[in-house]
């Protein structure tokens, strides 16, 4: 029972609204005596950070983290870590116009039904600005299994579809991911995404995405039977970023079409290294981490937030027009990135140590 | 933490292997005064159980499952239910010759690996013979709904995609999708399915399958904020089943493809009812139900059990061949419907009581 | 949220009704690779089980268990432990006369009324046959932590306090424990307690008890901070046996009595092992096992089920009178012994569990 | 798994250290719409702030509380509630001269040899600091069961034992325990007291205390079965508590010493209540509350900075002697009133909301 709490082991509890005072997070059960300062959190905030190029929304926002316990000299003492991100750039007079109506594709129907109240500035707490908390979060759990682990252990998200645009995973380069501003690993493509993305933006649409987020280096045996599978963490780690509508780990949804024998994955045994022909499982069998490579993808729905004319109703059962203006990201999958990359640095941590307390390593 | 636990508030331990005694689970949670018996169970494990059809593995099991606690003068009393199911027809000899190794696409290798230990008599908890509890769990997390919901509250399950070959999902007929071996619901390509099937049984190969599950009469309101998405749940109640692949809610992966004003669903007040206009969000939004219809689909991978010819190592990291012969189903995610059904009763009851306990209502 | 499953990484869900077919537990969360079998876990319930002295009930139960998974050729599997116990000698008329009375002390009225229902045949689900699970749980968890600790890891407890009648704790002596039918570590006092008790149980009336559980071997740095405390999960886990009142650690209630320096444990070095000169604290400091004995007490209310006559009302809200007939202990809290130790090995084995997850030793 | 959370449905997370920046938590699972604001919060806060007179610690903290989300135009939202309070008056330089010793009876030596770490200042996240946390959560608890239950809910604690000295609590005035600096519900004791406490620290000790705390106006039927009873939970919230060492529940430890006809209840119908003849079962039969007051006690050991010299080691493991200078309160069970309180209403209501859960009322 978590409404606002992920993880079980290594757990963080994010709070915080789009236009509150600030947003932050608590992360507990982070193991004692690992380096960890605001650098490194900032970091990895700023890739998730708006503004950054024409293609995300131009809200103006340092995501300026502050530690607040948890880290005594230089070093995680094992107590909860608490953080903070103070709100700068809310124009909340943006929402003026809209308080009353439902945004279709939001959270706006839904959460005024359930709760019967709504803070409606910029979305409240449905808003994505929650994901900075995530972000926070897994640059932690991020350091701790680079401390463990130590640097075989490297996880990279990347888009790999924009749109109706896909990319050529084949020409798949880690480098150039972070040099261009989709997040895209095939640099082949980005002309052509940028003039699509481009001409969305400004027909005042939005278009979808894929993410695909892989880890290496991650320990065989990470997983457990049933009902803590690794994939099963997986996957609702990453339904439970907003917007996302599917997932996939290793073949996913394809893996319907295949045969038998296109589909599982041979293993050989080469000199002292066992090997898997292919990585149709995502380097998951049965739940547990095989050794292989792991991978997750998942779909990110356009952005709702258009200008585009829209029908809806109203608080007061009204039918009325809507049309979205404000800073809106064309496609908020982009940023979905670095998030996507917390909730696996996360998964992993979690279920790192609760194989280190069932199996003892 | 839970291994073998699956829900928050009406929750299922489930326990046993494919080859020992029993299998079973403990269902907590269910609320009192709720009319339950052996029967509204029976009759969901028997649309799972094996040996139906020509489609199905031939193994001959009863599946008949004893009540043991939790129900007095034929009502839940709000204490514990456990639920067994004795197995019968083990074939442990079958597994003797391959029991030092590991079968691709199988958990053996990660299983041994992370245990140092395996019950290699069929699966032993890796057999999604396991998969019986949950649609045990299922028939009395569905008494419940329909108890206090009534009969406009029902899900109903369907293969859509066996291999590769898709069904017309405007065809759809409730009616027929227990009238066929393949839970299709649409008749037109039941014979095509028919021949693909035998081809691909015939030649000792096997293929995956998409599973749609939807729920109707689901009350606005259901799930929770960030952690307690409804859909990240059901993300993660289709992952747990044994061969699940990807998961999608309404338009899933596909909405990557789709602009802002393709996606969202526009909201209509008609008369005295709100509706939408499309459902792409799969009936939820931001996490929570709408009233619409709630739409899940998952791809089920093709059984790794084949009897071609496949490369492997074996316990004692040798490199070998592997043909598993036995008693298979040619296409594992046929039987995954009724448990796709489970499953989604299982986690809107959780959510229900959940929205009970936090909205009073 | 568990209703009916005790821990948390080392979890036991229990189920059954005093006079149902069956009672039993699932445990889950055992480690992998540790020598089980039935008869270990028979030892601890024939030292439970009814019947066995004049001082206890006369119900006769074998209470003998089967192991129906997670055991894979002698050894545990890390997959869940299901165990089962056969109702015998149930004798459900003893009930019929009292049916619609709530008897006082008991949890009839408060079962019936929070849940409209209620098993009115020995309690259902209310009986301290429950108990018998715990100590089939404890008894694996026993096995676990003696397999990892070795021998000088034990647990043992004792009657300290009979109704009225103390025994004299410098005079504890382990091997008499088990050597007469109070579970009474001190041989001065024993013929007085069967005189007290005798007198006690010919009145028709019964009497409370203090039981006292000390762990010996216990590694220093088990239990967390602040909400995991060991102290808090020890406290938790004596009050949820039925019957129990007051939990103590160490001085417990009377350390309020104490001033500062008769209270704090000094520490000492000496030679090469740390030392403390008293042990107020009960082996917990801060939350956290300091590798001294942890010592834990709790009381036990005497039986409710009396001869005597009572006034109390029945289902219909009228008033009436009961004096409950039937074979009961004339003080429950000397079958309490075996399930208080069963309880601390459980509580211990998870907290070991957390510690090897959180500081990964 | 929840180091440093509390609670099941309404869950708080605290975190913080005494000479860090901050300390707070995050309240979730607040039902919306409820009227909460800051000044409801500072009341209580206050009541446990130190520095009030010359029986607390003279550390001068203002204690002030700052919501930071989850309240919208003065009502909850149903979303996280993050409170925070700036820590002011630390004097770290106070613990240098200790840093590197064990104070005995503290956490200092468990929490070092656990973690490896330790943040020696003030005790760094051992301190009962972290009480303040508590103390808000329960304000909002407290908020929410009035506003749903109304002014018959209320929840009352006092100190009925300082030290050696007792108070009668046929004497317990309500109205008077707030007009004196002990909590102290009997007039007829006070000027003992103070005299008692002024002699304890003067002469460079400190002394226990018993808390107790009523609650009435509590529905029927809070608690359930086996693992979740509501006084499991209340030992497990009380034990919780920094220096608690025991938890009573109504008669508590001394209910061992009662025969059955004086310890049961006898019940009652007078017109149209039901009624019990006494209350030794503290208002929770079976772990379910039964309508009675409900009544809870437990002792907090003497403070264990004092200034008498004490033996202890330092973390190189040589023997040394301590003697704890600094601003310490000579009894801090006194404080622990209000934190008494704060549990039982958080606990009252994490109750509340699984019983509208399971029992949908």
């Amino acid at each position: 029972m978590s409404f606002n709490t992920f993880g079980k082991l290594f757990r963080f509890t994010t709070w915080g609204e789009s236009h509150g005072p600030a947003i932050g997070c608590v992360v507990d059960g982070c193991p004692p005596n690992i380096n960890i300062n605001e650098k490194d959190i900032q970091i990895q905030l700023n890739r998730r950070k708006p503004g950054q190029s024409k293609f995300t929304t131009q809200r103006k926002e340092d995501d300026k983290v502050q530690i607040l316990s948890g880290i005594f000299e230089g070093k995680s003492t094992g107590t909860p870590i608490s953080m903070i991100i103070y709100n700068k750039d809310m124009r909340s007079r943006d929402y003026e116009t809209i308080k009353n109506k439902f945004r279709p594709g939001h959270a706006d129907f839904t959460y005024f039904k359930k709760y019967g109240i709504r803070d409606y500035r910029g979305g409240g707490r449905q808003s994505a600005r929650e994901t900075a908390s995530r972000v926070a979060a897994g640059a932690i759990a991020k350091k701790v299994l680079t401390s463990i682990i130590g640097k075989k252990y490297n996880v990279v998200g990347a888009v790999t579809q924009l749109g109706i645009l896909g990319c050529n995973i084949k020409n798949w380069k880690d480098k150039y991911i972070n040099k261009n501003p989709f997040f895209c690993p095939d640099k082949s493509v980005v002309k052509l995404w940028e003039k699509y993305l481009l001409t969305i933006r400004k027909s005042g649409s939005s278009c979808g995405a894929i993410i695909e987020v892989r880890a290496r280096g991650v320990p065989l045996g990470l997983g457990a039977p049933i009902y803590s599978k690794l994939d099963m963490d997986l996957a609702s780690a990453m339904m439970s970023i907003n917007a996302v509508k599917g997932v996939n780990i290793g073949s996913g949804m394809s893996s319907a079409q295949l045969t038998g024998e296109e589909n599982s994955d041979e293993i050989i045994k080469n000199k002292n290294s066992i090997k898997f022909k292919s990585n149709n499982a995502g380097g998951i069998l049965g739940g547990i981490s095989s050794g292989q490579e792991i991978i997750v993808s998942f779909a990110v729905k356009p952005t709702s937030s258009i200008l585009k004319n829209r029908k809806t109703i109203d608080k007061f059962g009204k039918n009325t027009n809507i049309s979205v203006r404000g800073r809106h990201d064309p496609c908020v999958g982009i940023r979905a990135v670095p998030i996507g990359e917390a909730m696996m640095h996360c998964v992993l941590l979690d279920h790192y140590l609760m194989n280190q307390a069932q199996c003892g390593n």
